[in-house]
């Protein structure tokens, strides 16, 4: 069966694994290094670190038959340009990410997209958003992030960097323009911050998620509120893309066990057309696997991009 | 060369003519009817319509060599069904226009998208989004709408309705969601209404046009205020499909000599991330040909849909 090496690169941590043709992970292949701090302050450090990820798939048996990689990276991305930007990353601003992993792995093929995106392409490939022509995925968690799939691709955009719901524009322009997106109103830290300043003395979305369920009520307004924002940016990309499904991951859309529901009485309410009040909002099945199954994609369903 | 029946069904017209694959009009060929209220009442004066125009082209030495229609249709539409079902025409609630159009024609091949997207994939084809691989195009009118070009091919979405930006949710969402659209504030009768319920005495687009070159002030604001929303409806197509160019068409964007520059003046001020920020905005190219000339692209230009 056909193996290729999948990188995910994020603000705190980069990982790597070996992924099958039919998206199962090669047992032992998958490690992490952290990147945070230190590799945002120094390009060696970072560099570093995602070659211990790489030479760890390397020393693998299965190795041998792998002639391609998969990288999904924090953005901005530059698809044109092969490299990435990441705002928590700035030592990585412009680094060619696709020919430092072909350089160190001997890869010739190494396709690269923005992370979010690859967790769209791994729903569609094998979660919740399966076989569907036209999905919005989204993570909500620290921030707020996504990809979309239309007419039955990937949509990448101009410089790869399709897909940033986090940083649509949902409320009152009043006031700073973040204040305003979806990620500044439904992140978790957004959502502890604003529940705080309502007299709330929790510290975390587990604290929020646990006063939730026990219907503290202002917890229950800072959830509600979260799942409005994302409500609302998701009448305005299902008014403009005409989806069938929008699918819900990231680990604070568990503060509620209603979170999809309560997202989409929000675009009930608020959208304008029936084909985008109808939308219907469903949980992510792969989890935390999803940004390498997703990057695993890139080759293994490299028929799903544009 | 060949020749392609465009149709375009409107809420106040029809309009239909013979389109070389070269865009250009065969001369003669083109004809319209009024839709409006007759219509809007009885779907026998509606399909009269329809006919009469196709009829005309029928009558043409080049309909010989025609063997397929392009139909752009005011929405909402559903493409599964090949049917539509335009708000403005409500007799024609589920009527299927394609298989209509080929049976008065006896075509075979009769291509149906909505009227918005026809007009991107027009100045996709030959105008101002010419070659370019990421656009918004729009209509700035009595409604607003417009179409979506994504990784080089025009965006359908799940039925058919994608590039509905009018729709989109702009602003403060207290209040009913259909004055927070796009639409409800930018439209030129919305502007207007603006205007005139702060003491301005004029009635219409060009009342204004005429004072916000005079610089009048309630007009000059009343147009901005207009941009200013457009902007904000493009920050969020930016965001989420990180497009190369925003196209302005419709009569109400003639309002201001400056409109495009004003509504990018608010994609630069709202948008959060660069690549959505540096979005250009420029006029469109092809003006009232472009819903014809689309619908022909649907046809000649086969290669730009999904």
């Amino acid at each position: 069966m056909n193996v290729t090496m999948a990188l995910d690169l994020g603000g705190t941590k980069v990982e790597a694994a070996l992924v099958r043709e039919d998206g199962s992970v090669v047992a032992g292949t998958r490690s992490r290094a952290a990147t945070g701090e230190a590799a945002a302050a120094d390009r060696g450090a970072a560099e570093q670190a995602i070659e211990q990820v790489v030479r760890h798939c390397m020393a693998a048996p299965e190795w041998a038959g792998v002639t391609a990689a998969g990288i999904g990276s924090a953005g901005p991305v530059d698809l044109g340009a092969g490299s990435i930007a990441p705002i928590n990353l700035p030592s990585l601003k412009g680094f060619a990410i696709a020919d430092f992993t072909a350089a160190v792995s001997g890869l010739e093929r190494v396709v690269l997209r923005l992370d979010g995106t690859c967790i769209a392409l791994a729903e569609s490939w094998l979660g919740a958003a399966r076989g569907v022509r036209n999905a919005l995925v989204m993570v909500v968690s620290t921030g707020v992030g996504g990809g979309v799939v239309s007419d039955g691709r990937l949509v990448a955009g101009s410089g790869g960097n399709a897909g940033h719901i986090g940083q649509v524009v949902v409320a009152s322009v009043e006031g700073s323009a973040h204040d305003a997106t979806v990620e500044g109103i439904a992140s978790g830290p957004s959502t502890v911050r604003w529940a705080r300043g309502r007299g709330w003395d929790g510290s975390s979305g587990e604290d929020l998620a646990r006063d939730y369920a026990a219907g503290v009520p202002v917890a229950v307004a800072a959830v509600r509120r979260s799942a409005r924002a994302v409500g609302l940016g998701l009448v305005n990309a299902a008014t403009l893309l005409d989806l069938d499904v929008a699918v819900i991951g990231g680990g604070f859309s568990f503060a509620a066990a209603d979170y999809p529901e309560l997202v989409a009485a929000a675009v009930r309410e608020y959208a304008v057309n029936a084909y985008a009040a109808n939308l219907p909002v469903v949980r992510a099945e792969l989890g935390g696997d999803a940004p390498l199954i997703g990057a695993a994609a890139l080759v293994h369903r490299a028929d799903l991009l544009s």
